[in-house]
Formats: structure tokens, sequence, C-alpha cells
């Protein structure tokens, strides 16, 4: 049995938003984004209740403790640690669902990092993780870390084993991400059942190219190596129809100067990655623009690669 | 037309001997070892014909010149750039054939080095790779070019991208390779027949994690994750019944402390990375041990991955 720090009234975590997969890292590589999230706060309760008393959100999303992500693996943590309390949960959601990015993992991580404020003897993050993981499950069912490494490390990570977790920290590289959200949903199921079991040897080698040079123009900062490396030939082809206008929209961002453009995690969102402000901002609109031409509205967010993980903002 | 210098009588070039694919980086990764390898020597001859001279080998290679690897490269050569000219060529093998040893690389290098040495203007090596990679065809069905650009470029390279060409060189790991040869043949062609060409989404994503891994560990000279990604499930599996007793001895390999064992190339020879002399000889003492429980006889090199490109020997 953990013990509780009974002293505190309430925590507050916020999580970032994350862009999994990368172009050329199915499964494996993700990144923080600054500022967008998803915030949790948690209040003890001596009935041992566990529920979640309030949502903010654009989308619509369960109260059902056993189908909100946040409360779900809360739940599962007290029942494994065996924890003589209960919690409301407050969530305002930053992230809109269904986006690909990352939305599920940050309201998991978020209630799972202001959990672990109120133990005694805090959980790791490695521990975290395996918490965070069965989240992702209920939601995509599919145990993908992806998005639940950036958002509970920051930076621009490496799974290189899921169990046990094993996170390599890559280096961050000078550069603007923009990531554009069209109001499209496609849930993370739905993404994950329409891949292909299989796929070439021959596709395979391609790609393991593109990822090998791309782990070494991040090494190396060799931008125009990353730019060139930036290019999924497994997932994304199999994923474009999510977006009307797909290659049309990365066509025009690329030639504005991207460094690379891709579905964000498992789409609808698209990332594109530039070398400076003046261009994410340009590439932003013409790829809203775009979307726009197909009829599809959008939100566009420009941020920095963050190196901020998950943390608590408030705690009294 | 290119200009031959007519005042040059005799080149005689080296060519290492190469490990390919190095566990994760099927057709993409390789290095070069130091001091094995194959001589090539070029006599001018002014009746325009290219004959082979004298093979000095402990193998039984083809005198014709379109079966032999080195002749057939130089012929194709001369007969695009209209070169008025014949050669007699003189080869000194120093790696086994069908050894996984990058033999027919070390021979088309070895010999397109020394013919660029009787070129006014000589061709840069990417324009060299290409004539290799016909030679690669010749010999084993598919233009693979994991032995052609070590050899031709030294050090340990990734292929990011076969046409053009384009090469990365990566750090160099300050560890000696343990290379076994067992007495075995396994002609690349076949090496390469028996592959799957498909393979699942899962098995991708574990090579994928340790590719990334891997080279995030080379750039980061971070031994303990080279050890732990180094790890080949694609395709390992589908040749180890090319070496008796093959999990045993790399078993072994690795409790003597090696950093990765797999097949160098196609196999059936096997490499082995150690931390210093004295534990690459211990391994390689343990896999040639094994072998002989199989009663299968070896060579074995110990080498440090040398970043020495193929070279011009003597010239006069």
């Amino acid at each position: 049995m953990h013990s509780i720090n009974s002293s505190i009234h309430s925590v507050t975590a916020f999580a970032p938003a994350t862009c999994a997969n990368v172009a050329v890292g199915f499964d494996i590589l993700g990144f923080a984004l600054e500022d967008v999230g998803d915030y949790v706060t948690l209040e003890p309760r001596h009935d041992n209740k566990i529920i979640i008393e309030s949502i903010v959100s654009k989308d619509s999303l369960p109260f059902s403790t056993d189908n909100n992500v946040a409360s779900f693996v809360i739940k599962k943590l007290c029942q494994d640690l065996k924890c003589d309390i209960g919690f409301s949960i407050k969530i305002k959601k930053g992230i809109p669902i269904s986006s690909g990015m990352g939305g599920s993992s940050a309201s998991a991580v978020a209630a799972l990092v202001a959990f672990n404020a109120f133990l005694q003897t805090p959980l790791s993050l490695h521990e975290l993780v395996q918490y965070a993981l069965l989240g992702e499950e209920l939601v995509s069912g599919h145990q993908h870390a992806d998005n639940i490494v950036p958002c509970m490390f920051g930076g621009l990570t490496l799974i290189h084993s899921l169990h046990p977790i094993e996170v390599i920290q890559l280096p961050i590289p000078d550069l603007y991400c923009v990531l554009v959200h069209p109001h499209l949903h496609v849930s993370t199921m739905q993404a994950r059942k329409i891949l292909k079991h299989e796929l070439s040897l021959k596709d395979y080698v391609k790609q393991s190219a593109n990822l090998a040079a791309c782990i070494a123009a991040l090494y190396s900062n060799n931008i125009p190596l990353l730019k060139k490396a930036l290019t999924d030939v497994i997932i994304e082809p199999q994923r474009a129809h999510f977006v009307p206008g797909f290659y049309k929209i990365k066509q025009a961002a690329l030639k504005s100067g991207a460094v690379g453009v891709s579905f964000s995690g498992s789409g609808p969102s698209l990332f594109a990655l530039a070398e400076n402000k003046h261009d994410a901002d340009e590439i932003g609109k013409i790829m809203s623009e775009q979307l726009q031409n197909e009829e599809v509205t959008s939100d566009c967010w420009i941020s920095r690669i963050s190196n901020k993980a998950a943390h608590i903002t408030q705690s009294s």
C-alpha cells in the first residue's frame, strides 16, 4: 500500500500535445510541442470514489470513468497501489480529440503526473509510462508510446524498447513545427486498422535509409539531409486519403521551404518543420489555404519542439 | 572520348574487405576492414583487348572477362568512355569468395580505382560506384551497394540513396571487429533468393527502433546502447541455417563480451564487435572453437574498422 500525502488539496498538471511518427519513425519517434496541451486537476475525495467533475473541451468526451482515459489510468493506478483514496477529476482539453496531436496521451499523462504528486514516494516516469500505455490501449486498441513518451519526458524522443521502456533523447533541431489540424475526425483505432500488416522488403530498405539518415542529420545538425530524410514510403501513402488534397498540401508546404511534411501521429493533423518563424507562418498559411480549397477548415499552431516534459502547474 | 595518360605502364590498387548490413542495416550499412582485401593491377595493352592475365586466389575464379567482376566493370567503363585502350589485368585475392566479406566488391572497386589512375580527368568516386554496382549485379543479380560504398569510401558508411548515390560517413566506434569465415560457401545470389519479399509491420517497428538506436549510439559513442541495438529480427533469422550452430556461436561470443554478433553481409562469415584487442582475440577463439564443434573449420581476422578507402598502392 502506497502512502498518500493527505495535506494536499488539489494538484493540476499540464501535459503537452505531441507529434508522433515524425514521417520515418512509426511508433518510435515523437516530439513535444510548446504551450498546446491538456490540464488535469485532481482533488482528493474521502469517499474513495473516482469521478469526473468537469470537462472543458470543444469536443464531447466521456464522463464514464471507465471510458475516459484520465480517470481510467488513475483508477488502474489506485487499484494497483492499493491507495485508500478517491479523486474528483477536472479536465481542461487544449488538444482536439482524434486530431493526431496526442490528446489521449496528454490527458492520461497529465492525470498520472498530478496523481504522482500525492504519493509520499512518487513513481518513476518509466513506471508512469506503463499506465499511460494502458490508456492508449483503451483509446486505440494498441499500446503505442510514441505520443506518451515525448509527452512524459519532453523533447524529441526515440523509443528503443517498450517493455522495459527505454527512451533515447535525440538532439532537438533548431526548427519550428507547424501543426495544422483539419477539422476532420480520424480515430487512432481506425487509423491503425487500415494499415497493412506486411510491407515489402524494398520499402523497408528505403524507409530504413531515411530513418538512419534522419537520426544522423539530427546528431550532425544537417538540415538539408534532414529534409531529404523525412520521407515516409510506408505509412503515409496508406493514410493520405484521410485528408482531401493531401499531396497538394504537402507539395505546397515543401515548395514554401518546409523541411519535411507528413501526418502528425495517425493524422488527420499534419506537421511541417520550418527553418525560421517567417517560413513557419508562411507554411501554416499555405497549408490552411490548400485545405480551404478542399472545403476543409483548420486550426494551425506554430511551436518550437519543446524540451519541457509534462509538469505540475498548481499544487495547494 | 576520355583521354588516357599513356605514360603510365602499370597501376595496382588495393580495395579492403568489408562487412555489410551490420545486423540492423540491411543493404544500407557497411564498414571497411584493415589490411584484408584484394589487389588489382592494370597494364595497358595496345591491341585494345581486355584480358585477365593472372589470378592469385585460394578459390577458383573465372578468367572469362564477361564473368569476372574486375574485367567486367573495366570493359563497361572503357565502352562508355570510348577509351581507345586495352588492359592486362592481374588479380590478387585476399578475400575468400562467397564468404560475405565483400570479395566481389573489392575486386570491382580495386579495378575501377586502378583504371581511374589512367584517366587524364579521373571520374568521381560517385561515378565509379555506379560501375561497381553493375559488378554486384553480375555476381548477385542485384545492385546492392553496402559493400561497394565502404570499400570505395572507407569507414563506416550509411547509404541514404542509391540513385543518385548519397553516402553518409558515420562516426567510427573505438571497437575491434572479429571476422570469422567458416569454410562454407554461400553465394550472395542464393543468400538473397531465400529472403522473403515481405516482412511484418511488427518486426519493422522493432528493427527500426534498433537501427535508430544504433545510429544514435554511434553519434553519442554509447557502447552499451550499441550492444542492445545490434539485434537483427528480420534478416538474420532467415539466414541462421547457413551456419551450423549459429545461435550457439552467437551466444558464446556475446557471453565473451561481444558488442553485437551477426552475419557479415549475406554470410556465411560472421562478425562480432569487441571493446578491446584482448576481448577480440578471445571472441575469435571461442567462435572458431564453436564452429569446430560443428565440424566446420574457419579463418579469423581481427581488425579495426578502417577509415581507409580503396587506394593506389603502386604506379609506374
